[in-house]
Order: C-alpha cells, then structure tokens, then sequence
C-alpha cells in the first residue's frame, strides 16, 4: 500500500509539492473549487498519473461533475531531472461551462531509500520491502546489528561500543553497512531537508556513523546515539548513495527485545517558527544479535588455565592434553590470577553473529574473585568482545559462578527444536523461597537471549552449587551426537559392591595419598555415609528427570558415572573423590580428573569402569591428577579451566522462535 | 506425555512409593540387580501396568534376560482405596536360574488435580490439558483474573487487592475460582504433603483466599500473595474438592505480560535436614484481564459533570440532553470538584472482564489537578474499580489530561482485526525530540494491554494540546459503523467564503457576545489569520494520514467540521469560536458546543452546516452553550464532561493477537 498524503490546492495559485516516489498524493477537489463549480477538468504531464475516486463518468464535453465527495489521487512514475519538471492542473467550470478557475500543482519527484542488508546474506539490497521490519525463521527478514562490543584499539581502554568516536577504520568491519540511496533533481526545493532519527528509548542501544570523505577517523563522524537523535543529511543530486554504519551498544537484556529502528524522513519547511513537517519517512530495522555460548560439542580452539605455586602436574597434564587435541593453551599467570585458580568460574566463552560478522565475546561473571581483571584486560581485544552484569541490591553467592551455567548440544524436545542448544542454570530448589540462586540480573540476561532458551536445574544441594559437579556432556557418534554423563552415587555403590563381590574388598582408595586411605569394604559398611549419598542420589535423580524432559532425552542418552559424595556440615554435598563428571571436553579427548580408586592388578578400577562406561563412543580418555591442588579445594579439572570453542554453522536468525 | 519420575529399588527391602495418577516412574532394573544376576522376572498387581524398554524377548522359562541397558516403566490405572494396596516385584536370577534376589515396590496412587476455567465458560472443569497454558483466540485457552481494583467494603479505604484479607463474602464474585480435586486413600503415608506455591516474581501480582468453613470472612484466609509463596493444602482423603479464589493485584504494565502461574506440588519426605523433594507438579495458568477503554459508538450508562459557580447554563443543558439520552446525570459538586470542571481530563472510564464478572474501572490521570480525589473517593466502590499511575522523574503536562486519550470504535486494517478498536494518544511531533508529551509511566501502561493497540498522533501544536480538539467519532448506519470528525481550517475557509458569496458578508459572529462581534469579510480579510489557519490544517492533515492508514479508513470515513484557529503568542493554536468536534456523543445525540456562527434568516450559518455535513446518519444535534464558562477558558463541551459506557459485547480473549 502507498503511503499517503493530503495536500492542499488553491485556485489561481500554483501549489508546489516535493513528492517522493512510491507514494501518493490525495488532494480533495472540492476543498479548492471555486463557489458555483459544477464541473472539473484534470490534465497532467508524462510522469504523473492519477485517478478520481470514487469514479465519474465524464459529460459530452469532456467536463467531470463536481462532487462533494472526490478525491484526487496522485502519483509519479519516474524521479524528477529539474525541480517542478511536471504538473497537474485542475480547473473548474460553472453551469455554463465557464471556468471559474484554476489550481495548479507542480510537482518535483525524488526516489529516496535506506537500505540495509534485510535479506541477511551480507550485501545491502535496494529497498527490500520488509527492511522494516523483523521476522525469524528461514523465510525470515530483516537486518542485524552486533553490540559493538570488542576493542579495535590495541592501546584502547573502553569497548568500542563505549566510545562515540571511530578508534580504527578496521572497527567498520563489526558495524552493519546502511546506505541512504537517492535519486532525483541536482538540489531538493529550499528549505527541505532528509533527516535521519531515532527514538529516545533507542538511543543508548545503537550508535551510526557516517562514512568519510577520506580515510582519516575523524572524516568518520558518529551521526546519530546517546547525545544525537537526529541527523541532516546532505541531498547529493542526481543518483547518489550515503554510507553509514551502525552499531550495537547493548544487548538484549529484560527491557531490550532486541529491535531498534532508524527512520529517514523527508521534512517540508513550515512557516517561520514552527517545526519542519515530515511528508515521508522510511524506516529500517535492526535486531541486536544475541550472545551464544558453545556446548561442548563444539570444536575447541583456545584452552585457558590458571598457574599457581602448587598446579605444576596439573599444568603439566593439561598441556598434554590440549597439544594432542589440537589447540592453543593459555596461561593466565600468578601476577594476573592472583592466586584464583578456578578460570572456570570468572567468565563464559560465546560469540555474537551477524551475516558480515562474528566474533567471540566474554561475559564476565559478577563473582568477581581475584581473576576479576582477567576477563576484561587480558581477554577484551581486537574482534574479542566483552560484556558483563553487575549485581545491584542483589547477594552474590557461589551459584554465580559459571561452573553453575553450561549449555547443552543442539537437541529437539517434542517436536521443538534448539539447534543452538538450551542454557543450563544450576538453582535453589524450586520450592524453597530459601537458599541460593543465580543472580536475577545474570538469569535475565540469559534469558533475554532468548535463541538457547534456559533451563532450570537445581545445585543448591552441593557445597559449592556448580552443575558441573554432576553433570555434562560428551560428543557421540550416533543417537542425538552426544550423551548426557551424570554423576551417580548408586552407579558408585553398584561399583564399589561388585569390586566386594569379586573379593576385592580390601582395596584401597587414594592409595599413596598420606592419611586417605580407604578400603572397599570400609567405603561399603559407613552406614550414614550410604544414607548421605541416597539423598545425593535423589537430587540428581530430580535434575535427571527435568533434564530429560526440557531436552527430549530417553535413557539410552544418558551415562551414569560411578561418583560418591559426602555431606559437610550443613548437609551440603561434596565430591568424595575426584569428580570425574567434572571433566574438559576437547573434541573427541577428554580431561577426566583421575579418581584415584582402588588399584586391582595395578589398574585402577575406577578408570577401568568409566572407559568400559563411555566406551564405543570413540572417546579418548586423559586422567589428570588435580587432586591436591584442585579437589581438595572443592572443585576439579573442569573448574579449573575454560575453552574458547568455534561458532555454530547454524544461523541464529533462522531460528523459528 | 506422561510426568515422569526415577524411582530406585533396593533387593531385600520393600521401597513405598506415592505414585501420582497420569504419570509415569521409571526404574533402572540393573541398579538394583545383586551381583550376577542374568535374568528377571517382574510381578504385579491389578492396577498396575509396566513397560519394559528397550524390548526384550523372554526365554522359554519365562525369564527376561538382565541387561544394563533396561528401564522398567510403571503406571497405575485407578486411585488407591488404601495405602499401598498395590505393588510391582521384580526378582533376579543367577545362570542357573538361582533366585539371587528380589525388590518390592509397594504403591499407593492418588488422583490430583488443580482446576481452573481455563476453557472460558464460568466454570471450573476438571483437568483440562491446557490449563497450564494461555492462548488468544475464539480457539485459545486459559484462564482470566481480574485485578482486584475496585471496593466491596462501603465503609474500607483501600481497593480489595491492596488488603490481605477479604472485606465482604461478595468480593469473592470478583476473583476466578480454584478448585484443588484428589481421589485417593484416606490419607496420604506419613510425610507427604501437599502444597500449592507461586514464584516470587508472581508474588505481587495475585492473591489467593481460600474457601472457609462458614460464612465468616476471617474463616476466609489468604493463602498465597506477597507475603506467602507456599502453602500446604490439608488433603481430605477420598474424593474431594479443596476450594479457592485468586484475585489479581496487577494490571499489565511494561514489566509484566499478563501471565501468572500457581503450582501445585507432592511433597515426598526426605532425610531429616534436607528439603522435601516434590515428586510431582501441577500448574495452571491466568491471564490478567487488560484494562479496556470504550469508544463513542457504545452505550452511555452515566455521564459526569462538574457544578461551578459559573456554569448553570450548560448544566441546564446536559441535564437535558442527558434524560433525552436515558442514562443518568451525575454532578460533581463545588465541594469536591474545588473549582476544577475538566472532568474529561481527570479520569478515563474503562472495564475489566473475565468469563465470571465485569465491572467499570476508572484510570486516574496523573495530571491532578483539583479534581484529583475525585476518582478515588467518589468513583471507587464495590464493583467499580480504580487504576492510577504515578509519575516519577517525569514532567507531568498538559497532554496527560485525558482529554488527549480517545479510543476508536472497531476497525479492521489490512486485514487485521482491531475488534476493540485503537487507543489515540496526542503526542509530540515525531521529529522533535523536544515537545510536550503524554507521561512514559501512562504510555507504558496503555501499550502494555494490548488490546487496543494505541496510536500516537500529534496534538502538541495544540496550547492545550488534546486530540478532543481535533477529532472525535460518531456512530453511523452504514459503512464501518462510525464516521470520523476532524476540525478543518479548509471546510472554515470554504464555509465562509460560500456566505460571502452569497452576499452575506457583513453577517457577524458571536452575535450578542459582548466584545466579540466579527463580520465574515473581516475573517476572511485577515491575512495572518489565513496563514495561521494553513499551518492548523498542515496539522490536522498530518494527522489525518496517520489515522486513515492506522485505522484503514477510506475519504468517505471522514467528515470535516469547519472550525477555525488562532495561535497564540507561543504559536501553538486554540478554537477561534467553540470547537464544535469537540462534542459529547450520547448515542444517536451529539452535545455539540453551540458556534455562534453568523445568523442567516434567524439560524446560526455553522449550525445548519454541521447538521447538514453529518445528515443522513440518524443523529440528533443538540447545540450546547459552554462560551462563557468553557470555550473562554480553551475547553468545549467534551473536556467538560465525561461518559461511562457500556462494555463491548465481544470478548477481548477471543483476540486473535
């Protein structure tokens, strides 16, 4: 449907109109006829064609009857060369068939157009006719734009998206392409201006700068953001385009849905001292790209760990293993760490992804320990973004910790699919008002991503209240191409009951480890110990259940790992012995914190028992030993270290929300 | 698809276990299997049924061979009479068919149920699928709360939602029932519980009594709301019906969607120290009932009317025009209304409804002026509910009064249905960032019940900046049901320039009116006047584009009023004479504010113009004199009073949104 315009014309005076091409203009023939008219003519140049409605037939004489109820209708068919290059005349005739006058409108035509790419494959079409507006899904449209949320400058000190000025030209790179494409007379009549605009509710989330004349930042202006709602436009003349690009200053979040619009209208003056009217607007839509995390199906590409004075073996092993898996270590040192070890639990790896542009972006954990820099002076960067949730009014607690936020693989649950995975959130226990959560302002913020829609669980039985203490994921050839690992205190005791049986019950736990000793048989006969795991069991059975059902899992997806658990003093559960479902998964090679079980013929059965578990799978096994310097301190390998993984080849925007 | 539950079995131990009708448990049968074991053999009683996956075929003994792999699934067909009166075993088997173990799983079943109405027909079925889910529609589902807004008590100070206890037997008609049904046992095995609890996101936004045993309010207590997430439900035993009723304490804003979630929980004892564990969960949910306002086209009930000092004359008149109308007069007196006579502006009429009541709901502007206690203390009552929002940080203006909140009949735009119509709100003009406009706090409010989806149009070139200045809607026989109104400069001009004409140009305005007298040749000769008027008319052109593509209306859908302006000295336009768009609709009779208009032949030219301009819709003029005691002071008849309507015959839930 055009857009329209009512315009006003007066007899014996000639009415001069900027139109713009695509709409239509309506005029009300009565409203300028003069008293006593009866009837009308309308003639016009090439480029116009109009209709009256409702229709008329015309007299013997070529005349039409006046009648109350017409209305003009106008349009053009090609841009103007020279302003005022074509006209419609009315003119209108008493009884007699004299005329009593005439009104003249002449009529100037611009094709004006803001573009953006709204077909998503990178190139910035001409007026896709839903550039204006958002819709999911494969067939879908509409334009995206990334929170600019990384650092060009490498001596910068503020993310790109802080700072309203240009710090290189590569910053292009991660802002949407817009062009503003004219066509029409070498000047627009006096006094008419484009102006580009945005709302006040939009101007904190994008910022849009305009291309230069040059190659210098400075010839670089922001155009429109914080401080500028509104932007004049040079008219170029001719057929012409203006560049802008546009960036994202924040992301989606409980108040931001995600989409943002940019008008261009095209004002008219008015008389001295009162506002310009617009007489067309055009309008383009961007949706903010979501930030993503990456499961652990997901290729690794950078392994991070921590060094301390007591991780040496550890470090050791690690390095190992991420050589042989084909990725990049790094160590975050002790004059950055400060002693903080668990680079699990400061930050969450994911990226953000637009058709011309994706990179990683940190979000950084108000846990805040001593690893609090990290995030954002070692890991923001040139194409590595940042961002981050500060708890207001809000306690943080252990639960904030990102042991405590995972992401399972792509699965589809009853005929809904999450080919980007769901988020998974260890909680307080869903009918306790009591006990710790997740912070609201980090629970809303993942939300509000809305493409891995959260999940959930609850953690708030273990000491430390990470779900991956009991839970993660690994990649698998067939089925749904992974399996769900949950730790299992009754997988342990089956364990533990079948090395008895055999007549191993004299075999030692933690053997060579100073006062730790244990044997099979003592393990088995701790009567409150048995009573302290059944309720570990339940809780983990509750999670198995909600898990199953929020990802579509059967049985057959699920591995239950031979784990036992002790509870502290406030009934909170802990790791027995090395968490082995607390592993780093780096493609098909996996860092499994060595269990130190009962050695039969110098084999550790324990080790034994979860090759022969995850066998067929096509898995390989690393035991790392973190005993003394990670589960004595409450937590294991995965804890201990983070990955930086590959995107998603799927496209979050073609995503059926 | 059923509810499912892990279930562990012990060999040599009987396990009991409360099994939820309708849902599934689930058993690991190699968890429990004594070591050795190669074959099974599952039992069980009449009501029980059991699935093995995956498949396995039995041996010629009757034996099912034991592998890692298998699930035991168990559902029951009937509530139990007594406590685990059923019961399901399984029994192991060595290689020679030795018995080497068996494990017993005693069952007791209960049949639960939390009903609402959630198909929409007053009431409370049992078990409806889709009681835990809302959809609009004529084919959705879910039930409705409405917000407790008005008053039961006619002697309380508070609305019934912002009490915690129930003021009169008769405010439960306002709230939705809740029906608790359980089949079972007598009672339920020591520990179990039942308890119904709400998020504490939910917490603030209903309130749920329970039935009481007698008559008495106290023996009616709140169950669940601000202060309390949880409550535990006695169970009755047998066949019975718990009974409750939610109230809703929240209308739809920009933080909240409308939908609200009670669950229902199973508590199962655990070891002492640690919570219950809830081992099944119903919920079901409410949608709030959106505040709906009422367009012109509906039926007036009541109209209200301040009494001042200086307005007996147009008192006289609405009395009038009122009893022709058959619905009811009512004064705001001097005592009360302090001088203040712009009852359009203090207040807007609406309703609230659901499947079970429906009752007016007046929202209070945030303009307080002195009729500010008017709506609370007048209005507020039983059955008559009252909604304000409050503005903070925010510059309350001119165009909060509501005489700039309208709403259109129903209209159907490109296809889309507005079956309630659009809400119209004046605002700024979109280009500028400065300008008056309507307070966020009451724009996020309006936007936020969906239903009528608003419009913002420019009314701030206004002084008083209202959109009753500019439009209105009449009923009409014919075409969509309504014509549009719009004050024209152009139809004023035209108008005046026909007397002229005629040779009426010496004909006065404002004839009597001390001080006031003009001639037609003296308006239609002032040049300043002329441009002024040209600027209005840009105005109301702008606007009327916005309208007739927001509400689809057609040419024929508008009719133009001729009324002319005047700027004042900041260049924002007031009615030259009374502003006769700015009228009351009661039905078929229009209170229109008499023009003064030049006498020709005895009868005022501008009223037998408007009359003749809206002829053939049935409407009867009446022609009200508010020069003196209104129009002076830059009102007219419609910010003078205001109507209580009728609600909508159609219900807002069958939206297709």
């Amino acid at each position: 449907m055009f857009q329209q315009r009512t315009v006003r014309l007066e007899c014996g005076k000639a009415t001069h109109v900027l139109h713009v091409l695509g709409t239509q203009l309506n005029v009300k023939l009565y409203r300028c006829a003069p008293p006593g008219s009866q009837f009308f003519q309308v003639k016009c140049t090439n480029a116009v064609q109009y209709q009256i409605s409702p229709k008329v037939s015309s007299t013997s004489n070529n005349m039409l009857p006046l009648e109350k109820s017409l209305s003009l209708s106008i349009t053009m068919i090609a841009p103007s060369k020279h302003a005022s290059d074509n006209k419609v005349s009315v003119s209108y005739f008493g009884d007699n068939l004299e005329e009593l006058g005439k009104a003249i409108l002449h009529l100037t035509s611009v094709e004006l157009s803001l573009d953006v790419d709204a077909d998503r494959d990178g190139v910035v079409e001409k007026n896709n006719p839903h550039k204006g507006s958002w819709k999911w899904g494969p067939n879908g449209h509409g334009a995206i734009v990334l929170v600019n949320c990384d650092m060009e400058s490498l001596v910068g000190t503020k993310r790109d998206c802080d700072d309203d000025s240009l710090s290189r030209l590569s910053d292009l790179k991660d802002m949407s392409r817009m062009v503003l494409r004219t066509n029409g007379p070498g000047q627009l009549p006096p006094g008419y201006k484009l102006v580009l605009h945005i709302s006040l509710s939009d101007a904190d989330k994008i910022g849009v700068f305009q291309t230069g004349k040059s190659v210098l930042i400075k010839s670089y202006p922001m155009v429109l953001g914080r401080k500028t709602l509104s932007y004049v436009v040079k008219y170029e003349g001719g057929t012409a385009e203006t560049e802008f690009f546009v960036e994202g200053r924040k992301f989606l979040d409980e108040n931001f849905e995600g989409l943002v619009t940019i008008y261009l209208s095209l004002l008219q003056p008015s008389t001295k001292g009162f506002p310009d009217t617009p007489i067309f607007t055009d309008k383009v839509v961007f949706h903010m790209a979501p930030w993503i995390m990456t499961p652990n199906t997901l290729r690794p590409l950078q392994v991070f760990v921590c060094s301390t004075t007591d991780n040496y073996s550890f470090l050791k092993d690690m390095k190992e293993l991420v050589k042989q898996s084909g990725c990049k270590l790094k160590v975050c040192h002790e004059y950055m760490n400060r002693g903080d070890r668990w680079m699990q639990d400061e930050l969450e790896f994911g990226y953000v992804e637009a058709p011309h542009q994706c990179f990683p972006v940190v979000l950084d954990s108000p846990r805040d320990g001593d690893l609090k820099d990290f995030p954002y002076n070692e890991l923001l960067g040139p194409d590595f973004g940042y961002v981050t949730r500060v708890a207001l009014n809000e306690k943080v607690t252990s639960l904030d910790s990102f042991g405590n936020l995972e992401v399972s693989p792509p699965v589809t649950v009853n005929g809904k699919e999450y080919p980007l995975g769901r988020i998974i959130i260890g909680c307080a226990f869903p009918t306790t008002v009591k006990g710790r959560n997740m912070t609201k302002v980090v629970q809303d913020f993942l939300w509000a991503q809305k493409v891995q829609a959260p999940i959930a669980v609850f953690s708030d039985w273990l000491s430390v209240g990470h779900v991956d203490e009991f839970m993660t994921f690994v990649p698998a050839p067939n089925r749904k191409g992974f399996r769900l690992l949950l730790a299992s205190p009754d997988a342990g005791y089956e364990f533990f009951r079948g090395l008895q049986k055999k007549g191993h019950g004299k075999a030692k736990m933690f053997e060579g480890l100073k006062d730790e000793e244990v044997t099979v048989d003592q393990i088995l006969s701790n009567k409150q110990f048995q009573q302290e795991n059944a309720f570990v069991q339940n809780c983990i059975d509750w999670n198995r259940d909600i898990l199953k059902k929020e990802l579509g899992l059967e049985e057959e997806d699920i591995i239950d790992l031979p784990i036992l658990f002790s509870l502290k003093r406030d009934k909170r559960a802990v790791a027995y012995y090395p968490d082995m479902v607390n592993m780093i998964v780096l493609g098909k090679n996996l860092g499994i914190p060595k269990p130190y079980g009962p050695k039969i013929d110098g084999v550790c059965a324990l080790e034994k028992e979860v090759c022969s578990l995850l066998g067929g799978l096509g898995l390989n096994f690393f035991f790392i030993d973190d005993f003394a310097s990670y589960h004595k301190l409450e937590g294991e390998v995965h804890c201990g270290s983070n990955v930086q993984r590959d995107q998603f080849s799927y496209k979050w925007w073609n995503m059926a929300l």
